[in-house]
């Protein structure tokens, strides 16, 4: 039933794809940022999860309450570059979000997953345990709905409020004001409100099952750059704390929290790691004491022989830079900076 | 900051492409269905939704319990072909899944997302409003953990159990008999029921906003086949009862539902309609009475002047097709197949 090709349509359709070849110009190589993208392999899988019997999975006569599922199983997207320059990029999105925070950028510019694939690197992005395409768990909720357990035993899922998130995210100091020189495409808002999800990073254990699930992907890679953001910041470190093996760098951006300067730094002396911040983190209570707890990290870690560097970008000369700097007007210029950064500091 | 390459460096760079293109014959033409494979463009973007304000987004003291949200959009991701050969295909997941039913199978060969690119068609595979990538609304749970709203008020949204999806799935009369011929990659089992997430679909209402959301991306692609799977079986026929526009054909797989006989058919006068089994479903309680509905829609609107097939694979030699035929281990020959209907009944 499969279509089979002749011998002749054969020869005839790889001409066809060599002339083509010709006017795309299609083959990928670092530096072609336009036009046709050729990719060697993609596809998507699961990592970690686990299988767990509920007596609350369902509230519907037609799906039965008992059984088993799986749950803390993470979704993983990948894309591999025809010609390689170097270890793959893992990207983890942050809190209210899933990988859709890598793709398209709101105003509709190419996200960060195809622009590190069109310079060489092969690109994971995941989302994280229970959000998005990885399972979440409803036996909780359902074991109230039917009277078991108390309300009070209801998860804390939540969703952001935008108004609250305007400050979180730095597009102001609160809704609706913006901070002079914002990058973030603000006409572009509520494309990138659509993309925010419920979370239920408050019902999980700590670490997080993410951690030990980036953990098998990165020694399953054999080298991995693991580049976080956010409520995913600390993650990396996690995964060092739990086996330092196939971490090629960690590249943490704007993390919620890096590890105590005073804790056992040894698994942070092993790799190359970068701490990036945007614009105006002084001017944000909630964002100012972590760029200072990143600052004590970094400097410990340097201090016990590591190679760790905190950069806030207009100290660079990037000015303007939101909480959402892969999502930025200039989210271009902060990758190929990045790229430049993994060169220098993680062997090809 | 850019990284700007010299006109040489362009020149060579472009050499080398051709010379990449020559070794790789990377240029995506409808039958290479292996090694390197180009595409035109890809991203993602929201279709859908609107604001709404709650009073219970969070019970976290980190987040705001007020504020607005978005519900309702629909997550799409695309590949577009350099050459494409027709309208493109929309992907829409079934019950309890998200659009990974359409990538990569459980046995980890190509899924349908990459094989129909490979065949020339542009492919959206779109997150179901409220599942997936696509949001949910936590408001109804933190209500109730509140104490603002009663238990039973709590959303019906369920897991189904592995156990119960067995037969659903027809991967046999009962877990974990197995139907003899079964094509479904039995031994990667654990990999599809990573795939199942919770389900919101009893929260939503009817038609569910996934159906005005597949209209507006239907219009908006200005020509698209509508291919759906189970629980979304329905929606193609629901969209085009809301406007037959941007929908060049209908494919509907192992639906949940077909449209009553009896209701108004001329909707679905306008294009050709494919409804598509695969095996055992006579053995099925659940799936027998659905296909006796279809058979009759489709017999319906073929009396009323329009052009629809009822398929039941076996019938046409294709033996063993579980429920989810576009992971049976032979998913590629369902696929061709598919687009040979394609083929004989939308113009290119």
């Amino acid at each position: 039933m499969a279509v089979q090709l002749s011998k002749k349509e054969k020869y005839k359709s790889s001409i066809l794809a060599f002339l083509l070849g010709l006017l795309a110009g299609c083959a990928h190589q670092p530096g072609v940022m336009e036009g046709p993208l050729t990719i060697a392999k993609q596809g998507s899988f699961f990592v970690g999860g686990r299988s767990v019997q509920s007596e609350a999975l369902s509230t519907l006569p037609a799906y039965a309450p008992s059984g088993t599922i799986a749950v803390e199983q993470m979704y993983v997207h990948y894309q591999l570059p025809v010609v390689p320059v170097g270890p793959a990029i893992t990207l983890i999105h942050g809190c209210c979000l899933t990988g859709k925070t890598w793709e398209t950028t709101p105003d509709g510019r190419m996200g960060w997953d195809e622009y590190f694939l069109r310079r060489g690197r092969g690109v994971y992005v995941i989302d994280q345990v229970a959000r998005g395409r990885s399972a979440a768990n409803p036996s909780a909720i359902n074991s109230v709905k039917m009277g078991k357990t108390a309300a009070d035993t209801l998860p804390p899922v939540f969703s952001a409020a935008q108004e609250a998130a305007w400050a979180i995210f730095r597009f102001g100091p609160e809704y609706p004001k913006v901070f002079p020189g914002m990058q973030f495409p603000l006409e572009a808002m509520p494309e990138f409100w659509k993309q925010m999800v419920l979370d239920w990073n408050a019902t999980m254990p700590t670490p997080n099952p993410t951690v030990p699930a980036l953990s098998e992907l990165a020694v399953k890679l054999d080298g991995t750059i693991l580049m976080s953001h956010s409520q995913s910041g600390i993650y990396p470190f996690q995964v060092a704390a739990l086996n330092t093996r196939g971490i090629s760098a960690i590249v943490s951006i704007e993390p919620g929290a890096c590890p105590a300067a005073t804790e056992d730094l040894k698994p942070y002396l092993k790799m190359p790691i970068l701490v990036l911040w945007g614009d105006y983190v002084d001017l944000a209570p909630r964002w100012s004491p972590r760029l200072k707890m990143c600052r004590a990290f970094v400097e410990a870690v340097n201090k016990a022989g590591g190679r760790a560097e905190n950069v806030v970008m207009p100290e660079i000369g990037m000015k303007g830079g939101s909480h959402m700097l892969m999502q930025d007007r200039n989210s271009h210029e902060v990758a190929d900076w990045l790229l430049a950064w993994i060169d220098r500091n993680v062997p090809r």
